[in-house]
């Protein structure tokens, strides 16, 4: 492996993934789940979100979870919180990094946490103001969701979605990056979104988000790569979506990004066989449940090594 | 419809999809489906193969098709062949366009065609002398195959690759592009091949023509658009591969590639609505076959206009 891996891959099913398939998967296989994609050398893991049991039941053990996520070496710790209430669990939990969804679109604002995008980022600030209370430490990370277009709403206008980005740094936020929630993006809307979003935030801006709805994911993530992107967000076995938006499915497989960044020569210090085989884990979790990915699905190319110039 | 396309999207479906299928296409159906095609804005079809109907049933109407997509309008029509034989057969049914796949792995060159590099070479020297001869205005392609990779022997080196598609230029070929037969391209592969190809055979550089076996085949468009491809095979409904290449599967969807284009505002003259539309005749011409295309079946985006401009 590498010592410096170029970019960081910051994977998000057993989060996004989990919380959007119907049934629960049991704690244990989440423990060994995780303690499988660590083992392949994924640094940051969004483990869980801290929401109402009674909304999310398959979050209910967030805070075992994120026990067990503690307890591996090198780790960042993430966790998704709609709310100042979900950030002050996630902080007594011990989490290293907090994400706030903020929706560009308000309409789906509305839908996925029933408040405005200005109400959102008054509770940005009231999560910043607690975490500099009782954990300085701690990162917060704003993802402007639903940045590239919204099934809901349709087109989101740029200025909007820019505008919102420097309200969520203004609000105290580490660092905002840009979700396609909805597999609305383009490559060119990728490149000249994050490219505005480096020119108002500087090394604030964050994470591409994207989704592989119309099959465009890779590409996206090639394109805000092509822009100066160093983190990128991903899901094994392609799990999840966002279950607010309706006809959003499919994260970026996580396989299939490591591949393709390791294929160019961008190395992302993940070990891509032991990637692969963290998929038997999510699939004992949740026997039955369709995993995609096809570069696990095809195996890798002849005569592929991983770490290997080009002939 | 913009009046003035930015690329030039090949659609190989009716020849390499069609062949890599076990079934045959009846004549009628091949007939419907290519003008299908056709009204949705397709302006270069691969119609056919010229092989002999023992190895290939399935292209045994060849002639016939070429007939009926001769009477199409303003439509290049263009047939794959392998041998002086088959070019001769091409000629005569009156094709504007040969295409000779030329393998740049010699493993995969004696498989597919039971020839050598330096021999199919010739036989490319042969099939120019002959259009020469008889129809000076039909143009010749040479798409070097396994560019990127190849399942029998693994990696191809670059330099025999750029060799072998100056040596085609050379033998008289109009123009040369690069195949990733089996899957094995990764963008910045992409992308340094094109523009070693670009800086020695200039305007001949041909066709990508990039396969989606590892999710990868946009992000490999995207890369050869980056460096100044404009010309794209792709197949619609994703149908067909290379059934020379154990593993091989999976060209670029049309429909997912014209919507990646379109979106970003490239202009492929094709009309999307209609190109969507011409999924039916080939469902119906095979039907049970698996047809892909992630757009397709998702639909387009909420507000998605062809043609507009981003907000």
């Amino acid at each position: 492996m590498p010592a410096s891996p170029t970019i960081l891959v910051s994977e998000v099913g057993p989060r996004d993934g989990l919380q959007s398939v119907a049934r629960t998967m049991p704690t244990a296989d989440k423990r060994r789940w995780i303690s499988a994609l660590h083992a392949a050398g994924l640094r940051e893991i969004e483990v869980c979100s801290f929401v109402p049991a009674k909304l999310l039941p398959q979050m209910a053990d967030a805070a075992e979870v994120v026990a067990h996520a503690l307890t591996l070496p090198g780790l960042t710790v993430m966790a998704l919180v709609p709310n100042l209430r979900g950030a002050e669990a996630a902080l007594a939990a011990g989490v290293h990094k907090l994400t706030i969804p903020v929706s560009a679109s308000e309409a789906h604002s509305l839908a996925n946490v029933r408040k405005t995008r200005a109400q959102m980022i008054d509770e940005l600030r009231r999560i910043v103001a607690l975490r500099d209370e009782r954990a300085p430490r701690v990162l917060v990370e704003a993802g402007i969701s639903t940045a590239f277009g919204c099934t809901l709403q349709g087109a989101v206008p740029e200025d909007e979605v820019i505008r919102l980005a420097v309200q969520a740094v203004a609000a105290g936020a580490d660092e905002s990056g840009l979700s396609d929630t909805t597999g609305h993006a383009n490559p060119a809307q990728v490149r000249r979104l994050f490219q505005r979003l480096r020119a108002e935030i500087g090394e604030r801006a964050g994470a591409a988000h994207m989704h592989n709805t119309r099959g465009l994911g890779l590409a996206n993530c090639l394109a805000a790569y092509d822009v100066g992107v160093r983190s990128f967000d991903a899901s094994l076995g392609g799990l999840g979506g966002c279950p607010y938006a309706p006809g959003a499915s499919g994260n970026v497989v996580t396989e299939d990004l490591v591949f393709m960044f390791e294929a160019m020569g961008v190395a992302t210090g993940i070990d891509i066989h032991r990637l692969i085989a963290a998929r038997e884990p999510l699939k004992a979790g949740l026997p039955g449940e369709p995993i995609y990915g096809m570069t696990p699905e095809v195996g890798l190319p002849k005569g592929f090594v991983q770490g290997a110039t080009h002939v």
